[in-house]
């Protein structure tokens, strides 16, 4: 089965070719540039974009949107996350967070899928992955928040382990939720 | 001449109303609640607020959307300023700005105005206060990011003074173009 990944992040592309290919799905990339609705829900970010993305590509495609919710920060930056990484950066996020003693925070992912089939309607995966905010960034792989997020139960953050990434991650899961929808998809 | 001030914002009403006032212009609140589009520019969610709302009230009806752009940190809170103020709030602006020299900042207000005869366009009108972030926050009048703000060449925040924030503040110019247009348009 070939599906297209409606996105204009290039990182996240190859990341979840990489995953779906174990999983036997082929996706291709559709370059999609558009200006989300301002919501703190994922799910409705996300249906909205795969819905408009579908319009334009007309066939099944996906978008996702993943964002890091910090529980001592009410949730910042949660889905304005990637506005946030370019504004303030993970330097920013430390500041906000020093002397805070409650440091958990989980990524959140939700992919929103849309086959054509029912009427354009679409479809949603959404995985989470709990941790922790570390003192410092660590680690040179991944992007965005990998190198300041400590998954649960680890000692190490996603940017200095990136198969652990991808082996543990909310974006890991969510795409084989998806993964598993299309193999029984009918 | 009357015309709707469309907000959900109740301290946004208050205060524009008793500027609007002394310039002989009487606002009714058109209470709504609306989900602005993603933008880093105010003009662009203010026109789009304003046609949306216009089409709602059939009647003129204008808009603002504020801004607070911190130099140092990219033009952060920016056109996400009421969203950031609710989540990290002035405490945690002033963590992001720990240490920081450069405390430049500008609160910037675009007005959108639909009088309803040019097609539903919207004509926009924008101001800008210039000043720093304050080392603490100080003073009881005002909102949001009142109490961090010292306009230049003042030693005091808005919030200090309230008075004096209606004389000069961003939010007050943009009114008086506003009263200004209203009272030569024809």
């Amino acid at each position: 089965m070939e599906v297209l990944f409606a996105t204009s992040n290039r990182h996240k592309f190859n990341e979840a070719k990489e995953i779906l290919f174990n999983a036997n799905v082929n996706i291709l990339h559709f370059d999609f540039k558009h200006n989300e609705i301002r919501s703190d829900s994922l799910e409705e970010i996300a249906m909205e974009a795969a819905t408009t993305a579908y319009k334009l590509a007309k066939k099944p495609v996906f978008v996702e949107d993943t964002g890091l919710f910090i529980d001592a920060l009410n949730g910042f930056p949660g889905t304005y996350s990637a506005w946030a990484q370019k504004k303030i950066g993970n330097e920013g996020i430390l500041k906000l967070m020093a002397g805070t003693a409650n440091r958990s925070a989980s990524f959140k992912t939700c992919i929103a899928f849309v086959n054509g089939k029912t009427k354009g309607e679409a479809r949603t995966f959404t995985a989470e992955c709990k941790g922790q905010i570390s003192e410092k960034p660590r680690g040179n792989d991944g992007f965005g928040y990998d190198p300041v997020f400590i998954p649960e139960g680890e000692q190490h953050t996603f940017a200095e382990n990136a198969s652990f990434k991808n082996k543990h991650s909310h974006r890991y899961k969510s795409l084989l939720l998806l993964a598993n929808h299309l193999a029984t998809d009918d």
